[in-house]
C-alpha cells in the first residue's frame, strides 16, 4: 500500500513543473496514510525530472522521524506534518511559490471569493496567515509554520475541509486535499483564481465578495451529497 | 448530419485547451440542429484528451431532455438551451472561464470597444449582466443563467447576432456563432481584447469608447453585405 | 529577384505566430523592390500554415494594381503602400495587434523610450498618431490611415528610418525596416518594449524619459558608422 | 581547465533562452579562471541556436585583451570585467534584459525583499544603481556601467557575495554567482522575484520589506555553515 501512495506523491510532483506551479525545486507535495501512521514526501533540492520513486521519503507521522529513504526529507516537512495532525480528512498536501498566489501572501492579503470559479472548489475567501514571531522563527520554524495555519483556521473558525488553503505570510501557498492529486488540482485552480483576484481588483477596487447564495450554489453543487457536477 | 454536428462539436471542444482558454475541464461548447429540434454538448466533467465522438450528449432543445449519449451532459446545459431558445439564429455557444473575461465578469464590469480589433468581431461594448437573484440561484440556476442573459439583451436592445457574447457576473463569459467553430473563434477573440482592455484601462482611466465610425467601418469590413476581409 | 522577395516575405509572415505576434491571421507582413516599382504581401485572412509561396501578392507600387497572385491582397495593403510611396529607405513592413502594442494604441499614448532595450532599436519614443477623422474612416480608409501615419511623422519632424513603427490610434502597431526581416525583427522589439512600458509606467506614474545622452550611445552604438554591436 | 570553463560559459548562455530570460540576442554569460587570469564570454550579437565552443571567447582579465577566439566579445565584457575585478569571490555573471527585472530598472526602483523566495537566494534588496553621469556615457560606457555597480555595493556597503544582483538604471539586471551556472539561477530567481514584486506593489502600495528575522532565517536556510535545504 505505501508504494501505490509513494506512487501518487511522486506523480503529483512530477505535475508540479508541468502545471507550471514550480521555478527549479520550490515545492513539494507528501500525502499520508493515516491508518499507518506514515507520511510520504518529496526529498529536498531533488529536481523533479531526476526523481524516482526510491527518492519518496517515508516519516513517522507522530514522531517526525524518517523511517524509509537514503534521502533528506523536503525542509517543508515539519509544516505538512502539522497539517495532517491538526486537520482531520487531509489526505494530501502540496506547497509551492506559485506566483500569483506568493503574490497575494507577499502582500499579506486574504484572497476574496470574487466568482464561481474560486466557489467550485473553496467555500469562502483563502486566509493569509499573520506574520509569524521572531520566536517562531528562531525556534522550530517549519513546524511553527504549520501552527500559524492551524491557529489561523481556529481563530477564524474555517473547516479545513471546506477551504483546502491558505496563504502564508510573506512565503507563499500550503494547499490540501483527500489525497495528493486532489491537493495538487486545488493548488491549479488556486493559482488561477489568485490571478484573476489580482486583476479583478485592480479593474474594481473595493470589490466586494461574490454574493453568499451563489458562493452557496456553487460550491454545493460540487460537493456534498447534493453534488451534481461531473459523471 | 448528426454525426457531423458531433464531430464539429468534439473538435470544438478539443481546441478549448489549445487555445488556452480552459483549465481542467472548465468549458463546453455546444452545437446546434434547428431543423431537427437538437443540440449536441460536451459531457459533464469529463476531460477533454479523453473526449470522443460517442461522448457527446444530444438534448432535446424544447424539453431539455437527453435523447442519447452514455454521460450526462455538461452542467451548463440549460444555459447553452436558453440562448438557442431565445437567440435566432445562433448556431453554436462556447461557455469558459477564460482568465482575463473572467476578470471583468468578476468586477462586474462591461467590457468597452476600444480597438479594432474588437470591432473586426464584436458591434459594441461585451455587456456584463446584473448580479442574479436569490430566487433564481435557488431555482433552476442554469437555465436562469441563461434567462438573465436573454434579459440583458432585451433591456438593452442588443443585437445577438451582432454582439456575440456577454459577461455573466462574478462567472464568466457565454460566446456563441453561427456554429460552434465560429464560436469557439469569438471565444478566442473575447479573451484578447480583455486582456488589451484591462490594460488599456490601466493606462488611461476613463478611457471613453472608440469612435462610433471607426466601430462601424470595421465591424461592417468583416460583416454584412459590404464586407471585403478575406477571400 | 521577385522570386527572392516572395520567399523573404512569406518567411516573416510565418515568423508572426512563432514570435506570439499574432492570433489567428490578424498581421501581414509585405516587402518591396524598388526598382521594379513592386511589393509583395500576404494574402487576406489566410492562416499563416496555409501560406505557400504562390499565394503572394505582388501590388504595383505606384497603382496599388494586383499584377501577380490569384488571391486578395491583405486589406491593410494600401497602408502598407502608402509608407512605401512616403518613406525613402523602407523596405519591409509589418502590420499586427500584437498585445501590448495594441494596448498602447488603444490607449492612444505615445510609448516613451524608458530604457536601453527601447534605444538600441527606436530612437525616441513611438508616436502614436491622432484619431482618424470621419471623412477619413468613410473614404478610402486603409490609404488614409497610411497618410495618418506620413502626417504624425511630418508634424513631429520624426525620421522614420531612425524610429521604425508607430501606434495607429484605436488599432494597433505599424513597424518597418530595411527589409520584411528587420521589419519583423522591429515589430518584436516594439511588442518587448511595449510589455515593459506598461509595467515601469505602474511601478513609476510620471517616470520620465530616459537620459538623451544614454539613448544616443545606445542607439548608436547599433545604427550608423560608429556602430560597435555585433560581429 | 579552459575547456571547461568554456563548455560551462556555452551551457550557461543556451539556458538563457530556455529560461525565457532573453529575446533575440540579448543576453550573455561569462565565466572566470581566477587562476589563470582570463574569463571567457559570449561574442557579440551571435544567435544562441548557432553558438559553438569555438565561439566562445577568451579576455584577458587584467588588460582585456582578446586572446582566444575569432569573434569580437560582447559588447558588455567591459562590464564583467569590472565585477570580476571588483568583487571577489564571483565566477560567473549573467547579463539579461529580462522582462520584469528591466521594468524595476527601467522604473529606477530596488526592488524590496517581499518574500521567502526573495530571502532564500537574496540578502536584502536588489539595488538600483544612480543614472550614469553623461562623462560616463560618452566615456568608456560599458567600463563606467561596471564602476556604477561597484559604487553603489560601496556606497550602500553591501556584500556582493551575500546579494549577487543589481539593476542598472534604465538598463536591465547583472547578476552573478560563484560560476556561471549559479549566476544563471540567480538571474532566473531574480525574474521570478521581479515579476511577484510589481504585483505585490500593485495589491498593496506601500507595503514595507518583509521582517529582518525571516530574512534572516530563509537565506542562512540556503547558505552558510548552518545551512540545511537540499542533500
Amino acid at each position: 500500500m505505501l508504494n501505490a501512495l509513494k506512487q501518487q506523491v511522486l506523480e503529483a510532483n512530477l505535475a508540479l513543473p508541468r502545471h507550471r506551479l514550480v521555478t527549479f525545486t520550490w515545492g513539494n507535495v507528501s500525502g499520508v496514510d493515516r491508518q499507518a501512521g506514515l507520511m510520504v514526501i518529496k526529498p529536498s533540492g531533488v529536481e523533479y525530472e531526476a526523481l524516482s520513486l526510491e527518492d519518496m521519503v517515508v516519516v513517522e507521522l507522530e514522531s517526525g522521524k524518517v523511517v524509509e529513504g537514503g534521502k533528506k526529507p523536503s525542509s517543508d516537512t515539519e509544516t505538512h506534518r502539522a497539517l495532517y495532525l491538526n486537520f482531520d480528512g487531509v489526505g494530501g498536501v502540496v506547497h509551492t511559490h506559485s506566483r500569483h498566489a506568493t503574490i497575494w501572501a507577499q502582500a499579506g492579503l486574504d484572497l476574496p471569493a470574487w466568482g464561481t470559479t474560486h466557489a467550485d472548489y473553496f467555500y469562502g475567501e483563502i486566509p493569509c496567515t499573520r506574520k509569524m514571531h521572531d520566536a517562531e522563527i528562531a525556534g522550530r520554524y517549519e513546524w511553527e509554520t504549520g501552527q500559524v495555519i492551524v491557529e489561523t483556521f481556529r481563530q477564524r473558525q474555517l473547516d479545513a475541509a471546506a477551504l483546502p488553503a491558505v496563504l502564508v505570510h510573506s512565503h507563499g501557498p500550503f494547499v490540501w486535499g483527500t489525497d495528493a492529486a486532489n491537493a495538487l488540482h486545488n493548488a491549479v485552480v488556486l493559482e488561477e483564481i489568485a490571478y484573476m483576484g489580482i486583476f479583478s481588483r485592480q479593474l474594481s477596487p473595493g470589490l466586494p465578495p461574490m454574493q453568499q447564495t451563489l458562493l452557496d450554489k456553487h460550491y454545493l453543487r460540487k460537493h456534498g451529497k447534493h453534488a451534481y457536477y461531473g459523471q
